[in-house]
């Protein structure tokens, strides 16, 4: 695995400030909770050292804006705003999927209740759109990248709770989930600090195409970690999609081989089997279909499509580099 | 009761097939809850007839674009995104509340399940906003006056919350949380017109205030009608507010009396009372504290306030009649 890109750190140092101060704008009932989910507190609110993702949005936003030419604090707003939507979406889907925990921790709603999860994930979308109209028209295109990612988030999310239940979904369909759910959101972080440095339209859809492309290798190395990821360092449960049967990228294409091993995992899911040792045996399973070969395949591919994308424009050489470091990172990440 | 004012018809025509359009923009899987929710389906997607609110915001929205000499067109999206804002806001607050029935019918959540709920509310305030981001100077604008109008009323809901489980909320923050939960969107609604037509800024101030002010009259009257309202005109249960012991306007007020009705009205909800005999005698205690009066001369208040901050400005004549027949309507409305 890759070290951890030394433009997370440096993207998180300029961007949490306006983070911790956007945060404090909310109203007093909504901000223990919400530190909460961001780490940055424990249950009663007392504050603690830590907390927030791994920082590859604020990173892409950041970079983005260097990469046209723009000092990094151009891309602060998008880099916050990307990363308030993310834990908006994160705050519902747990509310959705009915996970009570993240990151070794109970979620927000097991914590606080449902009610209190939804409002909270409500107020960090309008805190998002408040940090990027600031009364400029870049920012307001910047809003507009924003709520369109969004949007097709949550129809990405939406087909996902709709597929849940059937056994018949495709790997297309599989695909298009993915690109909606991980794909659009890092699309508009890829891009959203060219927008806010008024880059030109053909840079922005370059990093645009970027990051969709890397959001679809996000994905797909996020479904081989929940099939073969080690509990210790991913923060879920071993073969936690395989109990969750989860419409995953390696699952999906298992379950539709057509051949006796894709039946004999259908059988295995059908009866409902949980047990440590059937587990293994669905992993097997996967894994001999060819799910888990193809699924990193997609990972390998979408990660060169995405370094493809920025050479269709000239960029700014270092903002650029560091963009294929982070595009690696997440390719071969294992938490 | 005043009639139904000819300006709700008249907006509701031209704002009905931009609404309807909109929604069909929407996932697929989230077209049938949403269509249910404002009533144009049946549970399982059939279109009915009718449906939709009582109009008051497409009205208030259009009479405000018109209100500054611009044509009525111009403020349907404003009038379009307000319904939507409002429209996620009962998606969500049926769920955060636990409500079941909305206007004779099961609420979403409690047809569809929390996670339908919770994510067509979301998706309805991306429509909202895509509906006024369109590239323009004045749309952007829109689009904050419509961010700045939910998260007023995202906090209001929030104090709501934190409210309920408190037996020593006062009338001011009670009324604080009226003007978050119902003002703010109301002052957007009845300013938004005027945004999307660019007009001067005291124009707009002083429809946002004309809003405001009508948005705390209408929670005024929401108040008297959730204690003495008819069930079979207002589509509440009688007593509702009595028998969810709401921190509402005349309940607020006659359990801080601190006199001996209002300890009786104290016992009364300590104790859990919700018998039919109870209730009753709740309404006759906060009708005898002085609730109803004092609630009922806050919404004559309101309105005049409302119609005191339209001459702030000069308002095209007709568009300013319907705008106060607007206010007369949600002042003397039953239900």
């Amino acid at each position: 695995m890759g070290a951890v890109p030394a433009s997370f750190d440096r993207a998180r140092s300029i961007t949490e400030s306006t983070m911790r101060a956007s945060v404090q704008r909310l109203a007093p009932e909504l901000i223990v909770p919400i530190q909460y989910h961001l780490g940055w507190a424990d249950r009663d609110g007392k504050l603690r050292p830590g907390g927030g993702g791994k920082g590859v949005r604020p990173a892409l936003a950041v970079l983005s804006a260097e990469a046209v030419g723009a000092p990094a604090a151009t891309g602060v707003p998008g880099g916050v705003a990307i990363e308030l939507i993310h834990n908006f979406s994160l705050l519902h889907d747990d509310v959705i999927d009915g996970d009570e925990e993240r990151r070794h921790r109970r979620t927000v709603w097991a914590e606080f209740g449902v009610g209190a999860a939804v409002i909270a994930g409500d107020a960090l979308v309008m805190l998002a759109l408040q940090v990027v109209l600031d009364g400029t028209v870049a920012g307001a295109r910047a809003a507009t990248v924003l709520v369109d990612a969004t949007d097709a988030m949550i129809a990405g999310q939406a087909a996902d709770m709709a597929n849940e239940s059937r056994a018949d979904v495709t790997l297309e369909e599989c695909l298009a989930m993915a690109d909606g759910k991980t794909g659009a959101l890092l699309g508009a972080a890829a891009s959203i600090g060219a927008v806010l440095a008024d880059a030109d339209a053909s840079a922005i859809e370059a990093l645009a195409a970027f990051g969709h492309h890397l959001g679809l290798a996000f994905q797909a190395v996020d479904d081989l970690l929940g099939i073969w990821g080690r509990p210790e360092v991913t923060g879920k449960a071993a073969w936690s999609d395989l109990y969750q049967q989860k419409k995953s990228i390696p699952i999906v294409f298992a379950l539709t081989r057509g051949n006796g091993t894709s039946e004999e995992l259908q059988a295995l899911f059908a009866a409902g089997a949980r047990e440590e040792q059937d587990l293994v045996r669905a992993a097997e399973l996967v894994e001999r279909c060819g799910g888990r070969e193809l699924t990193e395949s997609i990972a390998r591919e979408q990660f060169e499509l995405a370094v493809a994308a920025l050479d269709q424009v000239t960029l700014e050489s270092t903002a650029r580099a560091e963009l294929v470091e982070v595009a690696e990172f997440v390719t071969t990440r294992d938490f």
